[in-house]
């Protein structure tokens, strides 16, 4: 089945997962792939055809459960398990990653955060003390951690990213502004800083509006 | 033009961009559609369609000067100008933008940043110092600003939104993780943390290496 879901409805489901838990916020027991459309700014067909990818949800002109189709998409996006992660490279946005107000309670739990710079080593992030790069290795071993967070920069991206996979990590969150190369049973996403800003200034440029 | 240049061709032209900027401090003169394919991950008839629509660059079979194509594409993307930023919220995100390494050379200069907490106000971040969010207005009034970049609480994005928009800034970067409304002349690009890392745990979950 997930071979077949495109690209872009993956990326539209956090956001789905998002509405549906605002709605469940504020008492919205029900909703209609009309009212879903209009917040997420997409038609109510679109809408219909995302759900429908992932098996039958819903009922005709009856509406979804907001808490049901809530629980099913924390489900397909895996996000009904919690999830442990380190960090690499304690600067500025490895920082921010490991204090992020809501990804303790979306279940991702940052258990470790690595820098080789000594001056950083022993110093605390929230909750958590730095630890040294060459720590990584026996920790990895020795403790449960699915994702590997990459905040060094671009010219250590790689030799980090080959370390993470050499101890088994192969969910790989990548912040360094750089392309890496993976093997194939390695799952690589990307937040390039830049690239954002620089759509931006692309519909500034030509003030484009969407 | 503009209207009809699919969003996915935007969201590649940073990518090509940061490619070409390598190749050029490689020292590669001239790049074919196959060579850059291969780094971007597409097909060769996607690069030239994607480049086909700014217009006509490059000659069949002969490839294209890279410092040419690079010039041609921080046009397009308007990096070829400087923008001004103001950063509203002194946190985490906010120092990570404020001090992110290479925006100063692609032309993205922060000017000022602003807080709501009295503790934050004064403090340096990087070369600048934390203002009183009551500042603002005044700040923006008085000096060229081209770009807002929200990193406050989701609860209170959208008045700094609002803010932002009654100042003149109708270009908006987003990290609050909420839906945003703004009339029809704001550009509004948001980078939503959770919902990369969910993105990943969606792949984890369904061993989806794309």
């Amino acid at each position: 089945m997930n071979d077949r879901v495109p690209e872009a409805v993956i990326r539209r489901l956090p956001s789905y997962y998002r509405q549906l838990r605002e709605m469940e916020t504020a008492g919205i027991a029900k909703v209609s792939s009309k009212q879903l459309a209009e917040k997420m700014r997409v038609t109510p067909s679109q809408i219909r055809q995302d759900i429908n990818c992932f098996g039958t949800f819903g009922r005709q002109g009856v509406g979804y459960k907001v808490s049901d189709l809530k629980g099913h998409i924390a489900e397909i996006l895996g996000v009904d398990a919690s999830h442990h992660m380190v960090i690499v490279g304690s600067g500025n946005i490895g920082t921010a990653i490991a204090c992020y107000p809501t990804f303790q309670r979306d279940g991702f739990v940052t258990v470790a955060m690595f820098d080789n710079d000594p001056a950083r080593v022993g110093a605390s992030v929230g909750d958590l003390k730095v630890r040294h790069v060459d720590e990584m290795e026996s920790f990895i071993r020795n403790n449960r951690v699915d994702i590997g967070v990459i905040c060094v920069p671009p010219a250590n991206a790689q030799e980090v990213l080959d370390q993470l996979i050499s101890c088994g990590i192969h969910a790989i969150w990548n912040f360094a502004p750089v392309d890496l190369s993976r093997d194939r049973n390695t799952i690589l996403v990307n937040t390039h800083m830049s690239e954002s800003l620089q759509v931006l200034s692309y519909k500034l440029t030509h003030q484009d509006f969407r």
